[in-house]
């Protein structure tokens, strides 16, 4: 499985490759490109310094750049203002200047925090992703959305900020624990499901494969959530409309996870959940029918993920998903499912919204 | 005096008017086309909400939206990430939604963090500029710079960020303390030599006239300076080259501001002095004729703005300078005067810099 295969995400001078494949992390004619100043700073966290930090550093030792690494806590309850400084210290501690590249290398928080970190230095410096879970190589990857937590919303504060490249490392997966597996999985079936009922129909064939982590079943993957993925955000850059379809399952999902306390439940677990949340109310609302539902549940549960809701009480859960960003002046706004590859974006009931909580845990 | 003038910043789907005129904040119709969602957030200081908040509240009532305001601590020493993340606290703790628009009400640092919130808060939200100082009238008005200081730097944490309109209210400088006038002033200066000759013989005709807070003399030398801006900002919005001029003074300006603790001198007072140490630098470097930088000297004299450096010691002046956004690689790039009106972007050789701040301590 020496198959590379490049997704190009399409937004003007702002476009980049984003590669997939196995043992990417060590060829330097993937970084080269894309490192115009003389310094770079590697920000990655306590767990995958030590599986790939190495590697990267002796990828990048051709190109004789001054190379520094911050490595940072790991993990979603990190994913705040105190920990980002610790990027800018370290940054503004080794003089990185306007043209030092910064290279996110981890899963998605450190990725949505590097990425934050490069827009706000000096109001903004290149950066490359170098994602290491499934997770973040089809969620993240594409969309230039950075940011961190608050207290009291997740991913509150943030910008868009495009990459100059993603190098999407298959082989990475190899060491990410089976639960972090099946939470990128939880993406990979949101995009089938919003978007192309024939990736729906392959993922159902695959899912024991990609379970299984194999390489060339996790490269489809990928590449399919990616171009997907892209081609939504090459609409709608900004997030004025078409792209809120990539939310399906995160306003139920986002409750969970600030709920639960950040970090509790993974972001795909949440998501896996909510997924099955927003198809129920689909149903409920006369939109989808209970035996499309029932597929994607059962899909839910073949890749492990969670379909039971934690026990919030149903105020909490509409108190918490009226400050979701999508809210607006407190309207909460759902996306529903049509049919595998249809959505709608409507606000629900309070009857309708209260019957889903109530069942859901 | 009840002219309003109208400066329009062209910047395509980015562009916005500044308002020029007195008691200007009063004016609901000034605001009311800018305000699309149904909250407001003002963010002012101890200092000014006092002396303007009540007329700005006044000025919104008629609008009927949700209104509320953060009041922060006053003064550069503040402009932080801690105080950043007060008002974060506070968009959350009401609700703040994606449509929220903020005002920014105080002076540059207000505006820059109020500036830098809207940036990032759910990735970008609108946001309203109400300079009361008179260097944030000239300086911040235009340009979309915004951010926070760091303890190793100034202005490094932040965002190219264009406001919705600015309304500068000339009235509200009658409250603003004779330094900070004068700290205004220096940037009227900058503005008149780097880029109008014609406009620095008026400054030197009217200094006077703008030290005694005439509203005449003060509307004209706000008007000037923001055309001059948007038309050097038009042209390069994201600080790609010609914008550099604009920091004509600023990199031993910002060195002073670092080395004796923000706030110890007013931003303005730093690029005075930086202005008076550049133009020595121009006539050492052999760009600029002595006759020149004693007018540019004797003007910043009379606006009662220093022209003698703190003693920082000469070897911690350049470590400062090494650590400026605008130098590469440790590399100093100084914006140099030829003639009035005429600038160029340099290295110095470091005999030259050392005699520079030689004599200027």
């Amino acid at each position: 499985m020496d198959r590379m295969i490049t997704v190009n995400v399409e937004l003007g001078e702002r476009a980049y490759p984003i590669h997939i494949g196995a043992d990417l992390i060590g060829q330097t004619a993937l970084f080269a490109p894309h490192i115009a100043g003389s310094s770079v700073t590697i920000v990655t966290n306590t767990t995958v310094d030590p599986l790939y930090g190495d590697t990267l550093r002796a990828a990048l030792a051709p190109l004789g750049k001054q190379v520094s690494t911050v490595v940072l806590p790991d993990g979603e309850a990190h994913k705040n203002l105190g920990t980002l400084n610790l990027i800018f210290d370290a940054l503004l501690g080794s003089r990185a200047d306007r043209k030092t590249t910064l290279i996110a290398l981890g899963g998605g928080v450190i990725g949505d925090m590097t990425g934050f970190a490069a827009a706000c230095y000096m109001r903004g410096v290149p950066f490359i992703q170098v994602p290491t879970t499934l997770l973040s190589q089809v969620d993240s990857s594409v969309g230039g959305k950075t940011g961190i937590n608050h207290p009291l919303g997740k991913n509150m504060i943030g910008a868009f900020y495009q990459p100059q490249a993603v190098i999407a490392d298959i082989g990475a997966l190899r060491t990410l624990p089976a639960r972090e597996l099946a939470a990128g999985v939880a993406e990979v079936i949101k995009t089938g499901a919003i978007a192309d009922a024939d990736f729906f129909d392959w993922i159902e064939a695959n899912i024991e494969a990609l379970n299984r982590c194999e390489p060339e079943a996790l490269t489809e993957a990928v590449k399919r959530s990616c171009e997907i993925k892209a081609s939504v955000v090459a609409k709608d850059e900004r997030e004025g409309g078409l792209r809120a379809i990539l939310n399906f399952g995160h306003t139920f999902g986002h409750a969970i996870e600030a709920g639960l306390g950040y970090g509790e439940w993974l972001h795909g677990e949440a998501v896996g959940c909510g997924m099955a949340m927003a198809a129920d109310l689909s149903v409920r609302m006369g939109y989808l029918d209970d035996t499309a539902r029932r597929r994607l549940v059962d899909l839910i549960v073949a890749a492990h993920l969670p379909t039971k809701a934690p026990a919030l009480g149903e105020k909490r859960y509409v108190e918490l998903m009226q400050v979701d960003k999508k809210a607006q002046a407190g309207a909460i706004k759902f996306i529903l499912l049509k049919r595998f590859g249809e959505t709608l974006i409507t606000q629900a009931p309070d009857a309708e919204v209260h019957a889903t909580l109530a069942a859901a845990v």
